[in-house]
């Protein structure tokens, strides 16, 4: 079984309830990766016996660490239409709720289309580049294959000031596995705090709520495969403690899957 | 009574309970317009007893149409850390529910600030541009005074496809009201679907879930007053019935005071 899918494994309990734990493949500084924690909550829903349709849109609100060990995600249907459904989702751990996440899924027909955001320009292919280390990162950041066109963050954090936040880079699961929602998800939370990459300076920083819209059809996750998609991110303003950024996610055809946006506590 | 006020005017009534009425000044087509709905639902929030700090995100699904009449607004408390409180909301009508929302609220200290994303270009004053027209648009419009730069909708829809759906206008209530946190909330679903921007063709759109991050503090909301701020918006992709946009919220002195994203549904 890939680690990926160790660490979303969840065991239904009671009624609308799911058992998990943390993994250790996908630890971040202290406690788990927000990633696979939101990949998780997102494999919840969709393990419900009345899911219908695929995933729309999917904000997740980290209001506490997740300590490593089991945790509990309770998954509520708020309101069911013709073509959609709206669902709340809490992980808890003892009686403490550490993330709550809201979930629209939705039966989606072909119409008109057209995509306004342009793939970035004068992309090297992942296989001309180096994989990004993993050396000094967190443990997650082993699981992924990133190679970065622009926006590592530095060898040592030299607190040079850079004159944006822009991130270019290449990204899949490692080991190798076939892009699915939940790994997409995960991958819309990849993106190191844009105070690290404008600053060159680490400080205490982590996510506080992330959003993320789906535009990939199950045909389009498919296509992937198992092969790198595109991840670009930037942000807006640093303000007071909280830092908001936008980021997309490509395949390497130029399909956009996903694009996500987020807001991240920094302190100092 | 400003109609804002009046529109977002709550009672307390069980425990974490309030209730409210839409207004017929902000009808949309059908049932009220989103802003105003959503204004509602982060009123609730700072009404609660327990509300510590000023909002930092807000994320709100449109799960169903909310009809003319009363309807129930639930807060809950989901979890409180020394600076973060994290709230879940519910707009119900009977046994209904039909909106969902979850509030980031946090006490912010002055930080290392930065603005990476550019005020607009080439932007002229609100005194030298006509206010928008009002007719044959839903009655919520005349509740504010927009006044566009580029990308308003069409006198008439002729289906002429546009190269991008980018608009730009100043915007404030009408009459004048000073900007607060829920009136802000309200202008960041005052963006026409971009759907009917980019393809000059009119059919059924609606907002399905929107994010606001905040970042105006209380100080900058007051120096803005009751003065036009200026918004802008573009459309990400369209594809399969969803289209989603990213739009930013200005004060005339280049001040970032929220950025804003929406997925919307749309038929054909």
């Amino acid at each position: 079984m890939h680690p990926f899918d160790l660490a979303i494994q969840l065991e239904a309990g009671a009624t609308d309830t799911f058992t998990g734990a943390t993994s250790s493949q996908y630890a971040n500084m202290v406690g788990p990766f927000g990633g696979i924690t939101c990949a998780a909550m997102l494999q919840a829903v969709m393990q419900h016996a009345a899911i219908k349709g695929t995933p729309v849109a999917f904000t997740i609100n980290y209001a506490a660490p997740v300590q490593d060990g089991p945790y509990e995600i309770k998954v509520a249907l708020m309101r069911e239409t013709r073509t959609t459904q709206h669902w709340f989702i809490s992980l808890s751990q003892g009686d403490e709720v550490c993330n709550t996440a809201t979930a629209v899924f939705a039966a989606r027909r072909e119409t008109w289309q057209a995509t306004d955001r342009a793939f970035p320009a004068g992309v090297p292919g992942p296989a001309s580049l180096e994989r990004a280390p993993t050396a000094m990162r967190p443990t997650w950041v082993q699981r992924y294959d990133m190679r970065f066109i622009q926006g590592d963050l530095p060898a040592a954090f030299d607190g040079v000031e850079q004159p944006d936040a822009r991130s270019v880079y290449w990204v899949k699961d490692e080991p190798a596995r076939a892009l699915t929602y939940p790994s997409l998800a995960a991958i819309c939370d990849s993106f190191f705090p844009r105070v690290f990459v404008r600053r060159h300076q680490f400080m205490p920083a982590g996510t506080v709520s992330m959003t993320i819209y789906f535009h990939a059809d199950p045909d389009a996750l498919a296509h992937v495969g198992d092969n790198h998609v595109l991840a670009e991110a930037r942000a807006n303003t640093y303000q007071a403690n909280f830092a908001d950024q936008s980021a997309e996610v490509w395949s390497a055809q130029g399909q956009l899957l996903a694009t996500t946006h987020q807001i991240v506590y920094f302190k100092s």
